[in-house]
């Protein structure tokens, strides 16, 4: 093999490679894609029961990555190269780590990394879990194991690895730029395709005639249903594609509001799911054929599976130690297994009746642990009573036993003469002494191995070979020792054994271990560090020390430290600099990619100013550190520069050129566009502003706040990181010389953004965040896009619990029926009253979940909300109170039984009848009428609990003293109505409070 | 190598081949293309200066060859290997044979050919000459030298390769169906294409919405303005290829007219001239950066030129030998240059002045070759008076040789007193007798030859490399001896020497010959006939034999037995077969496959019927013959296959099925649909049937022919094969119960077909064809899309002649200018008076011409078509007897002057004046006036030539006796008058029959 390769020999060793592998070698498709998986060769043939082995080059268009080949990494065609391994071979992993290899990356020399990527596609209806492949840093491949087509679960899982070709040719030739790549001999990679960057990001970002691609989308789609009505699969798949490219240059012109995108990729989802359908079902009236044919990319793994071994028992006590091996997980799953096996685990043993003296569980990406020290050799021994058939039946006439005790004594193992009649509960019995030996814990220990993996739970897990057995990645293998032998079982296809694996590129890359420290032995001579407190004081130290020596400020961030921690094995921190010319950019830009897109730690001053730093964690140890740094100094580079990028694009624009933008962004096609729901925010904020009281300040300040604060959304930098709008809206107005109270405000009106942010902090922000929230509510629900089951494209939860969270936290009294109504009257569509209810209905549905979650009882909720939940802040004041009430000794005995008398007794009246004097015949009567009234203005308006309470105490006498002294259903109606009545003065006390009757023990 | 490459090794192999030599390896197009050429890796980056080899698979799209997967041969989808040479590297040929080596493809085994086959993409204004190249009779590629694209002429020329992968496939298989294919070790080509192929012919065939692609085509278009309109080349591209594809699913679909063909192309032709103007526009902004690149594939054998040799000159007579070495010439081109060179070399020698013994032209695809006998080794010796200047000026006043005279005798190297002055031409000069010596050969013939290869014409030459020449093909070696000498020249980068080159893919490939004996030798070694009549007769003896063999009729195709010779050097007639299930289709079809397709002698029984059997001429000797007729037979199999397809299709119609669908056949967008002209032709029919005065039962039958005449149009046999149009039309209505009249009538209204063909046997067919004709001159005039320049897309000129050429066989006269008239009452266009007159001027304009071609006399068909035109039999009938007349003794002295004198006397006159007898003063005038008379009733209605002046011959007397006696111009006005309107009379009998005064010698 030459030194170093080039792009078109790049493709033709993987043809090479793969096409020897057994797999089949396929061509680009014929139709602008925006990935290899969309090409019929996987995303068909995934579909169903045969197997599958494919490779191909897939040149992918992804408009909205075009950059007018200025930016290093970024263009709207890569070159892909795809391979299908279907089913999953066993190894896939090494397989490809092998690829590289034959492309001349020698692992040793860098940080090759798995991490967590799930793959999504809407258009397609497909998903998958996975990773990215890192090279240094560099995302090089995608690696995915694909569940569900066309919405359609998979069966068996195919094994997606898509190499970026362009990534990897950098990194083999050491030019980190596209242009730069060698593609021959003679030409580069820029001679070949720099026109055709520059000129498809004009088209694309400039150029494309929206009304005429909407024109286009409709055309394809309606000839895909036209080929599907006849079952034409491929045709239809065609126009799938022709649909999802026009659908992305759409977008890449910023045509395509939140809302249409739903609506579009909706489109699409549904076309891919009857194709998907009408294929598999089409293969199967073949009768699946390619059943029969050999499976090309045969596992070399699942043959090799050693026996299970024989085992040798002893009741001598052992250490323990299970190791599940995996490929690479999520450090949130492995955080979650962690924990889990830390009850589990003891669970199992104890359920075993099995001594141990200790338990410890360790966890890397690679592998979970579990080290019982001192575990027993046999079970405790048991000896218990058991109860037989009842004595009359044991015995016949003659006092011989029955067949009936026979058989007890049979089943339990216990001589007839060992049989005695007992009085248990209250019966007789007949009764045995039953003794349980122990037993050896070899053998009752393997099958509850298998459920004990079983019983971890994962937020996401997924399948991957024949055992059907989920997990958060594939388990690949299986260790598990007693002492030095091996504990015999098998799950997920493998059998346990005593050899475990080391670290990736390690020179020993599997190890039989003889013993349990041998096994721990081996790991230390690894680098790995199992322990995760440990692995993250290493971690933290070597940050620490990174940090001092740059003289920066020692903070470092817990929650990405967690992370961290669990992405690698054997951690060792390096750092990397980056141009000092990118400290330009705002911090939340730079901030977040570095943490987000590449998990390195910021590098701040003790001031907090950001230093052209950064520092990240590679798994293995300090061997060429300096090709590690230099390919992630590379990516952070790219990528700031990318940020750069559209922000420079940006800033060719005012914040009025936005705006008047904001209309080629559907918002929904019912509801108009982001311009039409601007003007709607701007209106019902002036509403707002008013009704809440603004001062004439705050309330401009809200204005125009509301009349920039969407304009963002039309930014090439929010398009691109939409996790910054606000934040951006902030920096540009800001530019643009707009107050920084507008600015904040523009930031602030989207918060909360998530479970745990924080509410805005001025009043125009909140203000406009309620306009906003209100709009789309009553909107959408006017629109016909109410949220329902489990499906909120719109995220209308999140908006409601947004805003009641706001009014909340504020404590700001509002009415939310009547804006609700005031914003239905904004809208281009009707409202209808039942919309309008739905709509409130909801909101407070979002209000009592948050009021649930913060530890409220459910009655208590329930009774206010009845009463005041258009009102958020004033029912939650409530609830708090009546909260405190119903703690009180005297609540369950004394209030509220006199109170719910009163309710009870009247509530079936059909109407409120008056009380007059001249109807009493008892004092008592008097004497709650007197409490009543007295109560009555003493409550005077006030909605509080406390003051409704605090006032009906006092009358808690006299209506006990009334139902002592008096019979409500008098014979004469007058009395009796007039009775009637004053105890409904008594119910109505709570009238707009809360509805006591949904209480306990009401 | 492994035994047998699979599909997937076919393409990586061929790959490495041309990656090995010096191509980028490119990758297949993101768009649905026919073809790799429209990738633009090709049809740019042919364009401009710059160096460019490339190669890659391209899977094509070809929408009209999908037959559901059920032919053996074709498919919507194939898959190309393109390869781009530019500039050509000299040896293009030797390196695609050794690609096909490196695919395990032994030549000796198989007969390869290079058949001219010229390619020309409409819509990409692009053309190209070059070949196929046959494998055992199977096409396996196309070579092609790329002349202009975008409508650019090229320079340098680019070398296209484009292999068929299939056909390769198969014969590397020897599975002749391309389901068969191995694609790899565990797949055929069927397993991963047979749906597709039956999808997508499905759609493209049936279930395309027609008004949506044509929506699509649109929008398509626009963008690709759009995007030029910005300098966008490549999204321009983009939108091109889309049209096309858009394009061919519509035609396919059965959907495109004639004419509408034209209007869709050409908008297609438009944008690619565009593109291709700015992409050569921004590259030479940019500089042509790729001159600076070392050219990859550079011509190992422009290096290799070998020096011109010092010719050692004798005056020796000696044999001479021309040999230009070509790669493979067409046929007519190869006949077309031995027939040139018989003259262009006896006169370049008498030129020379060099006598010979004898010239014999000789003639292969690959070889022209000049063996002049004899040659003298100098030229003959010449001595010759020339003149010099005056006398008078030659001497001065002294009697001293003036310096004009001194200059003159230096000039001529004479000596002074050799000078002498000798009268000349009726003057007196200084004249000197100058010797000229005879010169050696082998000092003038070399730059003759130069001009001698330059002088030879061809109807399309081409260029191929930087000496800018044009030829045929490509001129590859060129042999020149005289005696033993090389004939030291150089044309089109190449030397002379003494290198021949054998049969291709023989042992010995070259030979140097040492004198022309020993030429003869080596060819005669080689099995190369190259004396033309001689390798002919050799063919018409196998062929015979064979033949005889099968007690078949004797019967060689002359026109084939002339074209098939010129396709091989050395030729050995073999016999194949094809499945008798095959003689069902009609023999017209059959015959057409084998004869132009694959230039097959067919086989007929002696009654004519066809026999299951064909003569094929390989190339080369009979080694392996079994190989290369199974080859042959799995080509013809499919061809009939194919045939058979679109009958058996086509059968699932009545013929008013046809008609009906007429209407989705766009015959031009103002003049409507197929079906609307087919009514038009009906109606005019009927005029054209009473107006000729037909009988019942003739114009029964022109009537039903006419409502069916278009019906085979929409037939998918007549889509395939257009040149079957009528013939598939009158086959149809056979099968469909028709009776043979009206049957024949459909078939013969497009005769006649071409120069040449035969005219309408029946009335009917005639009658129909008159109205078809009519209906589209007329109608395309009114449409203003009348013929401009050569521009004459809709074949109006060969429909006009078509028109004449019937009406004058059939001798009918019609008035041309009353039926346009009546057929364009019945366009659904306004037809202006010039619409109609410029119309009847064309169709006058052709019939002049082909009276021309006839061989009359210019100035008699003028002279008639001026009074006859719109009458063509008439005016011919006219003609010929006019031209019986003009050559009379007595036309120039007697009859023409004499009715000469009468019409120039009188053809200023403005009005026509009456004769009275009153008026005569002389005898001669009542002489005159009576012979004129008595003329005048002889002659009666009658507008023939003979007519008229067999009458007027007896006035000629009379005419010359008043001229003698009578002075027209007297005094008095009546006098005057009356003697003008007698002599008018005389020139008025002329009156609808001829202008005698556009006669010469008028």
């Amino acid at each position: 093999m030459q030194d170093k390769l080039n792009f078109q020999t790049i493709m033709m060793t993987l043809q090479q490679f793969w096409g020897g592998k057994g797999c089949l070698i396929w061509q680009p498709y014929y139709t602008q894609v925006g990935a290899g998986t969309m090409n019929p060769a996987t995303v068909l043939r995934v579909l169903g029961p045969e197997p599958w082995n494919v490779a191909y080059v897939e040149p992918s268009i992804r408009p909205d990555d075009g950059r007018y080949g200025d930016n290093p990494y970024r263009m709207q065609q890569h070159y892909q190269f795809q391979v299908i391994l279907k089913p999953d071979p066993g190894n896939p992993q090494e397989l490809y780590l092998q690829s590289l290899e034959a492309l001349g990356i020698n692992p040793h020399e860098h940080d090759i990394r798995f991490v967590e990527d799930n793959w999504e596609s809407p258009a397609l209806g497909a998903w998958g879990l996975g990773w990215e492949v890192w090279l240094d840093g560099q995302e090089i491949t995608q690696f995915t194991y694909f569940q569900q087509a066309g919405g359609v679960n998979l069966d068996p899982v195919s094994v997606e690895i898509t190499y970026g070709l362009e990534r990897i040719a950098m990194a083999l030739q050491g030019s980190y730029n596209f242009k730069k790549i060698q593609w021959s001999p003679n030409f580069t990679y820029g001679d070949v395709n720099y026109q055709a960057e520059y000129e498809h990001s004009r088209y694309y970002f400039e150029v494309a005639d929206v009304e005429r691609l909407y024109e286009m989308y409709d055309l394809f789609e309606k000839e895909a249903n036209l080929a599907l009505d006849q079952g034409l699969v491929l045709p239809a798949h065609d126009y799938i594609l022709k649909c999802s490219h026009t659908f992305n240059v759409l977008d890449t012109r910023g045509a395509v509001g939140v809302t249409e995108r739903q609506s579009l990729f909706g489109r699409m989802r549904e076309l891919s799911r009857r194709t998907a359908e009408t294929y598999i079902a089409q293969r199967e009236a073949l009768g699946f054929p390619w059943l029969e044919k050999p499976n090309a990319v045969a596992s070399s793994v699942s043959a090799e599976q050693p026996e299970l071994p024989e085992v040798i028992k002893s009741d001598q006590a052992a250490d323990f130690l299970l190791e599940i091996g995996t490929e690479e997980l999520p450090a949130a799953d492995l955080e979650s297994a962690w924990g889990q096996l830390q009850t589990l685990v003891p669970d199992m043993l104890s359920g075993l009746r099995l001594d141990y003296k200790d338990i410890h569980v360790y966890a890397t990406p690679r592998r979970l642990v579990v080290h019982v020290s001192d575990l027993a050799g046999k079970q405790a021994e048991v000896t218990q009573e058991v109860k037989g058939p009842p004595a009359e039946r044991a015995y016949d006439k003659d006092g011989q036993l029955t067949p009936a005790a026979l058989g007890f004594a049979r089943s339990k193992g216990v001589d007839v003469k060992d049989l005695t009649v007992k009085e248990v509960d209250g019966g007789k019995y007949l009764t045995a002494v039953v003794h349980q030996p122990g037993l050896f814990t070899l053998d009752i220990l393997p099958e509850k191995l298998v459920d004990l993996i079983a019983h971890i739970r994962f937020d996401k897990s997924m399948r991957w070979n024949a055992s059907g057995v989920s997990f958060s990645r594939p388990i690949r293998w299986l260790a598990a020792l007693f002492g030095t032998a091996v504990v015999p079982f098998a799950y997920a296809g493998l059998n346990a054994n005593r050899i475990t694996r080391g670290l990736r590129f390690s020179e020993e890359a599997e190890h039989a271990c003889k013993d349990i420290p041998d096994y721990f032995a081996y790991l230390e001579s690894q680098g790995i560090l199992s322990d995760m407190q440990a692995r993250k004081s290493v971690i933290e130290k070597q940050v620490g020390a990174l940090l001092s020596s740059l003289k920066a400020a020692d903070k470092i961030d817990a929650k990405l430290l967690d992370e961290v921690n669990n992405l690698v094995e054997a951690p060792t921190a390096l750092l990397g600099n980056f141009n000092e010319e990118h400290l330009k950019l705002p911090g939340e830009v730079l901030i977040g990619v570095m943490k987000k897109h590449q998990r390195y730690f910021p590098v701040t001053e003790a001031s907090g100013a950001l230093m052209p730093h950064f520092i990240t964690i590679r798994n293995g140890g300090k061997q060429h550190l300096e090709i590690v740094a230099h390919g992630n100094e590379e990516v952070i580079q790219a990528r700031f520069s990318d940020s750069a990028f559209f922000i420079n694009e940006d800033n060719k624009h005012s914040l009025e050129d936005f705006v008047n933008r904001e209309d080629t962004l559907t918002f929904h096609p019912k509801l108009g566009s982001m311009l039409d729901k601007t003007k709607r925010i701007l209106k019902l904020t002036e509403t707002l502003c008013l009704g809440m009281g603004l001062d004439k300040e705050e309330t401009a300040v809200a204005m125009e706040a509301a009349q920039f604060c969407k304009a963002d959304l039309v930014s090439k930098m929010v398009i691109e990181m939409t996790a910054l709008q606000g934040t951006i809206g902030k920096y540009y107005a800001l530019q643009r010389g707009k107050s920084p109270a507008v600015a904040n405000a523009i930031e602030e009106h989207y918060q909360p953004r998530n479970a745990g942010d924080q509410s805005p902090a001025s009043q125009a922000g909140l203000v406009v965040g309620i306009a906003d929230r209100l709009d789309s509510l009553i909107g959408l629900f006017s629109a016909g896009m109410a949220p329902s089951g489990t499906k909120d494209p719109f995220g209308l939860r999140r908006a409601a619990i947004g805003l009641v969270q706001n009014l909340i936290n504020a404590d700001i009294s509002l009415d939310l029926q009547k804006y609700i109504f005031k914003a239905s009257a904004l809208l281009p569509v009707e409202s209808s009253p039942k919309d309008c209810q739905d709509c409130l209905d909801f909101i407070v549905g979002r209000l009592e979940q948050i009021l649930l979650e913060e530890g409220y009882a459910y009655d208590v909720i329930k009774a206010v909300l009845a009463a005041q939940g258009a009102n958020p802040a004033k029912a939650a004041a409530s609830i708090r109170e009546l909260s405190e009430w119903v703690k009180r000794d005297d609540w369950r005995g004394t209030i509220l039984p006199a109170y719910s008398r009163c309710v009870r007794i009247t509530r079936t009246e059909k109407q409120r009848y008056n009380v007059s004097a001249e109807y009493f015949q008892e004092s008592q009567e008097k004497a709650l009428y007197e409490a009543v009234t007295a109560a009555q203005k003493n409550i005077g308006d006030s909605k509080n609990v406390n003051d409704f309470l605090t006032h009906l105490l006092p009358v808690v006498p006299a209506i006990n003293a009334f139902f002592d002294a008096v019979l409500v259903m008098d014979e004469k109606q007058e009395i009796r109505e007039n009775r009637l009545g004053l105890l409904q003065s008594v119910a109505f006390l709570a009238d707009g409070v809360a509805d006591l009757s949904k209480l306990e023990g009401f």
